[in-house]
């Protein structure tokens, strides 16, 4: 080993309730644990709004990280011995997959959308940057704190390393589906753990999976599949987001238009101004956010006010479907009715999409290529999954998308009888499903 | 029935990891879930610190609250049709049993202590207040809210619905023994819910279980044994505390001193000062004390300040259990050896005590009168439980007890050579049990 | 309700480690689970076979028949009140779901084929003879019998009950896909059955699905498609059916041609003649079916002897994967090779082929036309599963079949070598996958 | 090492439903599997006659004893590279726990007591004798096979190997406990294994327990003795292994006064006669014994056959309470009524008693001298169990017993009226608790 690797005089364990047991030998491991910059992640859900719909989803991205580490922890000990795999490989493995949502910030993705930001690049500058993670990354080695940094970057030339945490099946999604199942409480996201760590091979570019667990790989891809529709883009959920999405928009632009905020939201001017440091940025967790958002329930602001009000007291948007007969003219038509009534459609009647890939092989030349995922024949052949599996290849490159449109119920049906109220009601049922109440 | 009770027209449903399903088929408990009062229930976590020690205990009190709703639903639908029951009383069982933690703030025993208030007597005033929840519970009956509360307060002259929330068997506890073992991944608070909900019969004065149950009884008293000493009670959650109530003390102590402030902490002033109202008490959850920490972390006071940084990035004091031959004398050594080296005592040498009854029968006169479990014969007799189980019988009315000694050892191993800091090592390895590192 | 139809005093449970308990209130459930005739299933395997491959696969039909009921059970409480849904229906469909595997005999499958029989007649014929079961039925009413009979042979006119058990999503399926992973000790067989249950809604010709369940029902079919591969097909269980084909085969032959056993066979003779009667039918079961394979271990005949120790014994016959590409002269110069060293190829040279088809849809004209599955829209129309699901779509109609042959390696292994034991290994690496040893 | 212990060139693993996969890497370990003495073990059920009352428990002692392997591999797993543990100690201790239960017969308690056997001495027996178990030990070392025996009979000099298997904290029970739940489906078997596994450690005379894993101890012994109440004593149980017993009885009193059996039941003649050899010995499995009880129900004695047909069809006896308070006249005059109304007493009014230990620790000179079970202090020091657990110590030594009077109700019901019948019913009454019919 050329890395300089102390181990702990004795293992230690944190208790899990999805892998029963984390298991701790490495110091530098168990010192990253330590770190602030690791624990603020316990200051981050997991799964966002999610617990908006799922009440048992709050849990956060420290339990994640915890349960990637130790899902590449037990592939790699069966990795041990073989051609291909050393064990300077399995500590910035270990490293990295603890690590890789160490730029996470609260409620993720609305957030950076709204403020131009991205995860990625702040789990990097944290890694690199002047803090106690690079500080004991260092001790290992000069250059590990940039090699954890390009694994998870996925630019490291240890392309092996790299898939065991971002590939269509790797560590990280293998231990988000079981635990959100698990926190959640819905049976979607089980699929066989033990036989998959058993089949996983690791080869020169990649991990691959021995032919004898094909059904193993087909069950977790179908987890995937169903955890996507079921949980992760649950409409109760999207509508939460959505609101969310509409607060942060709304407090810049009261910020860039000049409002004056009763107390200055200190936490958020460097977002607002574009010059986030990266102290701004790991001080602004959920817990931060939410004392916020429960200030602004007394701003003056109504639209402020009224979205943080349905975001912390839970009252959320309905939706109906968005098809695609309804065209552009109806959509106008439905804009100005709203306007019409004082809701301003910028805040009060939006468009979502989700949309769902469960599993793609590299096609040259498009964009977002994909490294498929790879069966190893009893004659050390590879061969990509798709062609082996039928119900693979039934969903293979195959997006799923759906549409919504959120609007508040309540506030419509507290509006007057009027002809702008009731043509929202007939256009909010010709775009959605017939038979379903719209107020 | 004699109260207005309306049925939504179809069940709802919310995934529960614990209980699968939590049912509601009556509006006024729908409506209830859906008051910011109990929306709150979200920021304030079910086991306060122990997420810093078994990192899946992130669930809230809301969740809870859902759990001891569907285990009285799930016992009372069995009453139904039998003597001693009418659907009026469920009613009340079920508003109760959602609302028992309502008035509950954040980290609560620490808080309480620290500024002397009484969750009890918020749940009873937002019950009973102006409040969303009053409103919707009016609904039902005038005199409902009254009722709800007394149930909760325990002085409902309906002693059976009482005791289904407020026993040594009820499903306030059954469901946190198994919540908290779910969240935590401990095997300990298992215990066999589907029995017990079998056995369960109506009797005027409190539930009683059918004989034939008496082995899951048993399980489920030993179940909440193990969890106290495993879980509740875990030293390193209790280190979580005595930070927690150490940064409460010192801010309080700071505030009355005239201590300035960096930037005023709004929402503590009444606490401060002793004059808390409902709005002051329901706005304080656990995303605005973790704000503060944070904010706090930055202050000039250095105990403060390092307190916060504890508590938020989980540095924790380590512990010697404290045992009963370390004297008054050895005592006020040790004491004086941390002022001589410059560590207050008050904040960084803290005792703390825990201890649990198992279970008790009543005993005329003395305090703390616990109404006992009875079973019920074939021949309609009811006999005390420790009269027929030989293991309840062995530990029951024995307190068990624990005593520990926690301090900051990074502290402590930091300190320059000096007499003073051997005094304190010998004198905590004195207190502490051998054999293990002080420092 | 029309029938006669007595009630417990209390309510009787079973415990069952798949669905908690299974719940008795009628009383002519609970006679008919203590018939002589029902009993008998406790000596019938669920899985045959199947406990060669997983040990945990002992579990019997007694089991499954339990489970069955109780699935039938919990979906027609939801239909209580509903229209199209009484309570005569109720009690038919839970008395032939109980009732619905009366007929098999033991390793059916095997010995079906054999000895040209139809487990569906038995059932029938237990039901409607002179029997425990017959005297209890008609107590309900005189036709009970007989309608019991017809639901379960699908001639039934009331096809609402009917499709409760015979369908592509039937109780049936649905327990033993559960029960049978519970018992392996499998993932694959787990499904959404809280939720399936939820969803589930009675109309005139059958039962649908509520659209907002569609996921449960693709995980569900899934879990099907998964269990077929996985266990229900597992080359080794096919290896040892194989091998007790064979030995019925065998002493079948050696019955016909005059062989003189040592101990004459009772229980089988009437089944070598033809001429079985309901007595001879029911007294054969597996601890009858095993007496005899221990006994015919020491027969003269060596095949017999053989056969029935490699049952016993778990000696099991080796496979090889069957390509197309191996042709008719192939297959004729290995079926000379084995007999030319000595090996029956009859007996020692068994070609075994399964097929799946995971879903299917009305195709009108086709032989096996098939029910749909249909999905409950909001506005009450009904869509057939495939046109909703796009995985479903996918695998529709699709027949996956998978062919091996199966042979002695162990002999083969033991022969001298020799030109024909070269030729047989290197024709069956032929036909099978390369790169595996024959021998 | 000093064993020849060859290790197979991948790992092979058996599917699990309690502890997910059983690993083997040793050829001798797979091999033994493969033995037909060890392959009996799946004719000979783990739990006797406790399917009669939970359907699930038809799991065989084959399932346990690969579960007792796995358990000691784990736990062996921890103590490599452990002072006082060398790998050949590991070999010795993973084949006896294999091998430990070998020498069970069918229903093995009540089987031995009628025909003067002891399943300890056919294991001793089976793994010395000419059989394919022993060929493959002596292949390990020429003294392998005494070893093993040695170990299983206690009798071997290492008493930290013997202490694995048959201790109060073995494998043996740690894997019936669980898989006896999870087969039956109770919840009280459970506990927490995983931590137990983590707190074993080798001494010199035996495996003792780290003192921090205390509270997973004191689960243990709760489940077991909660175990012994619910399942292993259940009444339901005791009635079949009651009327199981009379059967053994009753045949060989018939065949001891020359009653011509319809047809010869040699299996059973050498237990008759006691001369049984080996061979006759691992010959008679559950599948032969319920072939002779099927038999037996075709007798012409009719108490024979009545019995078989009790336990063939599940047609038990029922039971009272026997209490201290019903004496000796009392009990004759019960049997001479029994006796006046032609129900044989010896067959048809039977006490059974049982009685557990829960926890035990050495007391000098009494009979039953029992290991205690030690926890290893911070320090190094061993204190025994009860000393520091309050829960143990309060059950520690304490016998619990339970007194059953069995009889035939349906036969007492059918007695025309009569003084005789009459006094059966309330002699049965004064024994039993009151409340509850008897007839």
């Amino acid at each position: 080993m050329s890395y300089r690797c102390e181990q702990l005089t004795e293992e230690k364990v944190f208790k899990d309730p999805v892998h029963r047991y984390i298991h701790v030998r490495y110091k530098v491991i168990w010192d990253l644990i330590g770190t602030k910059e690791f624990q603020r992640l316990r200051r981050i859900k997991q799964l966002g709004t999610s617990y908006l719909t799922f009440h048992g989803a709050e849990h956060s991205r420290f339990n994640h990280s915890l349960g990637v580490y130790e899902l590449v922890r037990r592939i790699t000990e069966n990795f041990t011995g073989r051609d291909a795999w050393s064990e300077d490989q399995r500590l910035l493995a270990l490293a990295a997959s603890l690590l890789h949502d160490l730029g996470h910030g609260p409620f993720s993705h609305s957030f950076e959308k709204v403020f131009d930001l991205d995860h990625e690049n702040y789990t990097k500058a944290i890694i690199l940057g002047d803090t106690e993670v690079n500080a004991i990354l260092r001790k290992v080695a000069d250059t590990f704190p940039e090699e954890v940094a390009a694994v998870i970057n996925k630019s490291h030339e240890d392309q092996l390393v790299v898939s065991l945490i971002s590939s269509q099946i790797d560590a990280d999604r293998m231990d988000y589906l079981l635990r959100d199942a698990y926190f959640t409480g819905v049976s979607y996201g089980q699929f066989d753990l033990e036989r998959l760590l058993r089949v996983m091979r690791p080869k020169k570019e990649q991990v691959v999976i021995k032919q004898t667990g094909m059904h193993a790989v087909e069950d977790y891809i179908l987890s995937r599949y169903q955890m996507h529709w079921q949980v992760y883009f649950h409409p109760v959920s999207r509508s939460a987001e959505v609101i969310l999405s509409r607060i942060l928009h709304r407090v810049k632009e009261l910020y860039q238009s000049g409002y004056h905020f009763k107390q200055t939201p200190d936490h958020f001017l460097s977002f607002f101004k574009g010059d986030v440091t990266l102290t701004d940025y790991v001080q602004l967790d959920e817990t931060i956010v939410m004392f916020y958002f429960q200030q602004w329930m007394e701003e003056t602001d109504f639209i402020l006010s009224d979205l943080c009000d349905r975001f912390v007291n839970r009252r959320l948007f309905k939706f109906v479907s968005h098809h695609i007969d309804f065209d552009a003219k109806d959509w106008q038509m439905l804009y100005g009715a709203f306007e019409s009534v004082g809701l301003d459609p910028t805040y009060y009647l939006v468009e979502d999409s989700t949309s769902d890939l469960p599993y793609d092989f590299y096609r040259p030349g498009e964009s977002n290529e994909r490294v498929p995922i790879y069966l190893l024949t009893p004659d050390d052949e590879l061969i990509e999954l798709s062609r082996l599996s039928t119900i693979v290849d039934a969903i293979s490159g195959k997006t799923r998308s759906d549409h919504k449109l959120f609007y508040p119920r309540d506030m419509i049906e507290r509006l007057p009888d009027s002809e702008a109220k009731n043509q929202i009601i007939s256009l909010l049922k010709m775009t959605g499903r017939t038979g379903k109440n719209i107020i």
